[in-house]
């Protein structure tokens, strides 16, 4: 059973994802806790006290979700599974995944320099996976692999605008791997 | 020149895009234009009002730019123009485009729903280019039209976070066209 402080780091992602870190109160996290703004303090000593706990678990499972991805599954493989990866955390935790998308920028230093060096070790593993796809001479050699990159994790985190919380997303991931794999252009006009 | 009122919607996109819509006040934009904050109301009767003409102006942005496409290209060579349109509109105005993609949602009702329809009608025309390139044979006959349709705007619409005010950006979207177009996969290893 979810204890009264994961309750309202749960209940902080839902209102900074509806109505913003700046939109959003002690007062109305009270009133959605269904307690007097003072009993909040001892769940928490400030928005951004919460703001950096919703962040720091989103990357962690962002982080996670790619470590599952099997070593030994194959190069290309590895990338569907990592779209995979990544769709199923943001469906599984729409509301936080906005704020960690959306509303990270909000943070106080160092937690801002903190989250944005995550970040960009995430988009590292990301970069790493289609250099060992392009080491083992899986992708095609003219490829820009950093517009390849930037094109995925543009996919990927605008996700949390479009995805139903708890939807089932790994067909999708692999619709869009699909395409990131092959085009949309047809044989027919592919030239010789 | 610009005109005071012209000025102010473009301290307001600035502070928006910066702080958020809630993190923003009338004292902050006074500040910003160098005024009092009585004298604002000449300029503009709410922030709200401001929110309403910044996403209206980049609705109608984004589709001139695509209006600007000719008619007359072929299928594929017009989703390689309307992606460097969107990219162009967004470098172009960088703030505005922040607004228009993260902060409408601060929009209060009617404004709000006819943003999202103003939307819809986008996405509807980008839907229309890559019907027609289908029905011209130029994809290929086995795409989910409506999983290429999302990836190619949400790498759109994510462009905000990491277009850099006034990039020259025609380039990088003919490198995400290209990879949209023949995907990553190295023809050694495409299946026959």
């Amino acid at each position: 059973m979810a204890t009264r402080r994961e309750e309202l780091v749960s209940v902080a992602s839902r209102l900074f994802a509806e109505r913003g870190y700046h939109g959003t109160s002690m007062a109305d996290l009270a009133e959605a806790m269904g307690v007097q703004k003072g009993s909040l303090y001892s769940l928490t000593q400030s928005k951004q006290e919460l703001l950096v706990a919703i962040t720091r678990e989103g990357a962690a499972s962002f982080h996670a979700a790619l470590d599952a991805v099997p070593d030994d599954a194959g190069p290309l493989e590895r990338i569907r599974l990592a779209l995979r990866a990544h769709l199923g955390v943001v469906a599984a935790q729409v509301s936080a995944a906005t704020v960690f998308t959306r509303e990270w920028r909000f943070l106080d230093e160092p937690e801002r320099s903190a989250f944005r060096a995550e970040r960009r070790r995430y988009e590292e593993r990301w970069s790493e996976l289609l250099r060992e796809a392009a080491e083992r001479g899986a992708l095609r050699s003219d490829l820009d692999a950093g517009a390849a990159v930037l094109l995925v994790l543009s996919a990927a985190n605008w996700a949390y605008t479009w995805i139903v919380p708890g939807a089932e997303t790994d067909e999708l991931a692999d619709r869009f791997f699909s395409i990131l794999l092959d085009g949309v252009r047809g044989y027919a006009t592919r030239p010789a």
